[in-house]
């Protein structure tokens, strides 16, 4: 039996736990905007800007309900078309002032298309009423990566289920790069999903290196990190404790890393570099990331969609880092396929 | 009977004369940079960043050919599939430093599939050792575009003869608006198409709107212009002409509002407005523009389908001008529909 309910209340406490301790490391406080989306949900978008730490940081919850699954949103699932179904998660990108901390990102799932027989929408009904269009986004990388075989895990369940899963994962971005902390990075990753299985690790840092990957540049965006999609195989209690697991697991990933890097001093040449690299940042999120995409091309709620846009960005033409020089180190030593663990 | 020889020296000759023209204004010259294609043809991209009139000035030449059309890149055109085919073009984007002066964006492009029995090839085959990536960019507008039938003129060519076209058009995305220089953009463009008929241009500006146009931020790119596509209605000769008068009246349509505005003062505010709108810029062109995506997606060479970036771009959370203010007269009495002329 899935509780929507727990996994709603986990992740909005995830929310404000994340933005807690944000606020706590930069000193500045967060804007909190809480939306209604119309056809049925909302959210709400945390935003720091212009912070001592962090530039731009956002942390979005959403929470998505429907009466009818679109057949376009079912492919790996057709039973699922036509039902009543739920999606819910949080989702952020911080982009730190300091170049020598890297930007990350982190996001946690759950969608539940409810068996036909069941008369439990009127519980998702009565939770929409509290708060979606980052959310539309986050759905949208919940249904489409259905069409995805690579990520898929578990069985199909019968047609009188539910249809359930959990997504996620976190990718940590460099600019100037340090071994430690990728390898820090990667393991808190791997030590959160040590307890599941022996395996989680090593395939979900290999859907992420090839979800992360600019085509057009044939360059990973960082240093990876885990991503998992559909992800029921442990049943709905285990299942969850992993996906709790991995969004407990992100201050710990991240925050250490932050805090050794914010009083590294830098200069001009190191901001330009960076605005330069987040531009890789903007090619990504605009012409790969399927959530980012789905939302803005379907009516999704714009500001929350693009809370992961950094907060200056730089193009040149057919720039190239002086060979040897710090700069050119991220691409020959850190935007490589590497275990760093 | 078509002459792709002139066309391509026509484009060839039309970005020297830009690029001429601007480095005069601009007292920087371009950097220019060729390429080839390994598929077949090449290009040209030149480069002026950091001028001192423009911030980041691109405009692309290219050349593309291939020995076998693909079906999925002819859908209005089924019996083209298979066969050899050509297109160039010239694009060009305009990001100037002082904010007073519009961003703008002008493309001319030319598209064969030829006849198969004519063996015309080897003469393709010739000029593609000259000098393509961007040109997969144009190409691939030039091929999706035939899939829309809204922008479609004339009537299809019988299975033995050659299917060509021409498309382009230019647009102006003022950051503080001017009517005068609206005024004068729009009346140029009509000016150029009139002999060529009386309806073209309310026809093109209409595709224009349609095509520059951000649907997630309910908002056009800026105050629109001329746009067409799949053009043969006139025959060879004169739809050639009409491209050319495109291609001609560009620096009459933009130089003298660049030489009116370009003494402005400005401050941090001004900058600071045009970086956050350039981020529409940005948007559209990673989100919607046909030519960009497909170029991205499919090994296209993307230093050069990206010379429209703008060289520094920021994004803010949600924000808004203060009613009444100059920046908020930009949406208020420019970017909305309206007939300039």
């Amino acid at each position: 039996m899935i509780d929507s309910q727990a996994v709603f209340n986990y992740l909005q406490g995830l929310q404000s736990k994340i933005v807690e301790a944000i606020e706590l490391v930069d000193g500045k406080n967060f804007l909190q905007d809480s939306w209604q989306r119309p056809e049925g949900g909302g959210g709400t978008s945390c935003m720091l800007e212009n912070g001592n730490v962090f530039e731009r940081a956002g942390v979005g919850f959403s929470h998505v309900i429907g009466n009818k699954l679109p057949p376009a949103a079912s492919v790996a699932h057709p039973e699922a078309a036509g039902r009543p179904w739920e999606a819910m998660g949080v989702s952020l990108v911080f982009h730190p002032r300091n170049p020598y901390i890297p930007t990350v990102h982190m996001n946690v799932r759950f969608f539940v298309a409810k068996a036909p027989k069941k008369d439990s929408l009127d519980s998702l009904d009565l939770r929409a009423k509290q708060g979606a269009s980052e959310a539309d986004a986050q759905i949208a990388q919940i249904l489409q990566q259905e069409e995805s075989d690579e990520t898929n895990i578990g069985t199909a369940p019968k047609g009188d289920e539910d249809i359930w899963w959990f997504g996620g994962g976190m990718d940590l971005t460099p600019y100037y790069g340090f071994e430690e902390d990728c390898v820090h990075f990667h393991r808190t990753n791997k030590e959160a999903l040590a307890p599941f299985g022996n395996d989680y690790y090593t395939q979900f840092k290999k859907s992420c290196d090839d979800y992360f990957y600019l085509k057009h540049r044939k360059e990973p965006r960082g240093i990876g990190g885990i991503f998992f999609d559909d992800f029921h195989a442990l049943g709905f209690e285990q299942s969850f404790a992993m996906m709790k697991a991995v969004g407990d697991a992100f201050l710990n990933a991240y925050l250490p890393i932050a805090q050794r890097r914010k009083e590294t001093p830098y200069g001009e040449r190191e901001r330009d570099f960076q605005a330069y690299r987040r531009g890789r940042y903007v090619e990504f999120n605009l012409v790969f990331d399927r959530g980012t995409l789905f939302g803005l091309q379907s009516n999704g709620r714009t500001e929350s969609i693009l809370l992961s846009m950094p907060p200056i960005v730089k193009w040149r033409y057919d720039w190239k880092p002086e060979a040897g020089s710090p700069e050119a180190k991220l691409y020959t030593d850190f935007l490589i396929d590497k275990d760093w663990v």
